[in-house]
């Protein structure tokens, strides 16, 4: 089966709302090759190139694209395959109004830093930070809010979780008919935390294959990652403490449905193997996940 | 050397304040095993036994220790060497007023689970938890506030802290003459997060060496952990997102005295490589570090 280039140039969104019109449509078991921008546009070329405010549009998000067979209710099951970068540049920012330590002494903003990418390795000054590609933005359509590509939330959105990489299954709840997949906002290396505001941004090309699973036993209410050796349940809230809540949560829920355990049990062997994680800290909702080994959790589904 | 051994009935305390009196000094260099009780001071030996509310005395530090030529303004260097389990049931609890989940529909309180220890495993119903013990409560006589041995603050203290394992070398501020090293409250497993308020709650036997780093340039203000691949600074707040920024300004400002980098260029590669980690998020105040890779921080002193 050949394989579906869908780009930037085909369609965007910056926000993430119930009514989305799809660039193109698929059937389940589709595979895709998806071209990304960088979140800033490509606005930044040099280490003149600043950013003074977070623009009103930021991490174009490629698509949405429509899955056949995608009902409410459902989950939609994004494998990422690769993550290929599209140029040989990644920028890293820092910006007024934004990041962990914004305002703190000795934190400029604006400031930009290059990244030349050079055998796999971003340039650091003298340092070599090894590219090890992350999905920033990456979600569905919303049940009933809206939500612009700077916002997390149970749709997805602004994750900015490192586990959105190549060789890892995210999967969220279907709100809308066709779910309405999009995705951008990539970067050649983050951190988690995201404590600056940016990771490398950078423009990539990312080859997903999409499938949907019908009637998922439990349900999903938030995204869900699937990594080598962990499920990861994703929420974002107000608060750290409120996003490790949900978090804690959900992952309680897939506990108990395998093992037929009560909350409390579940909850106990949460405080044991795994655990909480931060995905970014710097968004206007922050995003915490709850890892489970999978020799604690074989198949949500 | 033969290895001084320290018991907890030699002395624990439940408060870490600036006046302690030392069990024992010891020389730098000094190789002790330390003994510990459980966090729950022996009084959980069966499911039946529950704990209703926080009791007052909890997480006994064996100890202090006093270090010979340890001055305000050194860094006590604690090599964390083994931790043997001292009995053979871990337990872990949920205690009403207490935990991530407290009072969460679904979340019972109190409830006790004994884990039976055998092979390295601790047993969770049909589930074997692997033994990867756990410091959970280590420090060093403060600066000038107290706090009991629930609180994590500069000192250390109720750390909760995954990384004080086997292996890993903690790295404490000495505030007071001799340092005075006290720890307890070990776990045989504990996840990031320490959601329902306990790990598996065990007595130990601790294996260390103690060294004291004269003058360090940087200083240090809070604790800090060295693992196999990295350095993790490691702070204590009332919210998670406090504790993230004194974790990474601490990170920065290692980072730029290595590398005469300013802070915003270091806050910049904090945001690339590493990142942010939950220690955990049930103590009066909760626990976050920043893990800076050892290939961009080769040795903070």
């Amino acid at each position: 089966m050949e394989r579906e280039h869908v780009s930037h140039e085909d369609g965007v969104v910056y926000e993430f709302e119930p009514d989305l019109e799809a660039v193109t449509t698929v059937e389940p078991g589709a595979k895709l090759t998806i071209e990304t921008k960088d979140s800033l546009n490509g606005t930044i070329r040099t280490e003149a190139d600043v950013i003074e405010s977070i623009p009103s549009q930021v991490n174009a998000a490629t698509g949405p694209i429509a899955v056949e067979g995608a009902d409410p209710g459902d989950v939609l099951r994004v494998e990422i395959e690769e993550i290929r970068l599209a140029e040989d540049q990644g920028r890293v920012v820092t910006i007024g109004g934004f990041g962990l330590l914004d305002g703190h002494e000795g934190i400029e903003s604006p400031r930009t830093r290059l990244l030349a990418v050079e055998d796999d390795a971003l340039a650091f000054g003298d340092l070599e930070v090894p590219v090890d590609p992350v999905i920033g933005t990456i979600g569905v359509a919303t049940e009933s809010d809206s939500y612009t590509t700077l916002v997390p939330h149970d749709h997805g959105g602004n994750l900015d979780t490192t586990d959105m990489t190549a060789g890892s299954v995210a999967y969220f709840p279907v709100f809308q008919e066709g779910a309405m997949l999009a995705m951008g906002d990539c970067k050649a290396a983050m951190a988690d935390g995201e404590m600056c505001g940016t990771g490398a941004e950078i423009a990539t090309e990312i080859d997903v294959t999409l499938e949907v699973v019908s009637d998922p036993e439990p349900g999903l209410e938030r995204p869900l990652v699937e990594t080598a050796d962990a499920w990861k349940t994703i929420a974002s809230a107000e608060t750290l403490e409120e996003a490790c809540e949900l978090a804690n949560r959900d992952a309680l829920e897939l506990l108990a449905a395998e093992h037929g355990w009560d909350s409390t049990d579940a909850y106990m062997l949460s405080s044991l193997v795994g655990g909480l994680e931060i995905s970014q800290v710097v968004d206007p909702l922050v995003t915490a996940r709850n890892a489970v080994p999978k020799a604690y959790l074989e198949d949500p589904f």
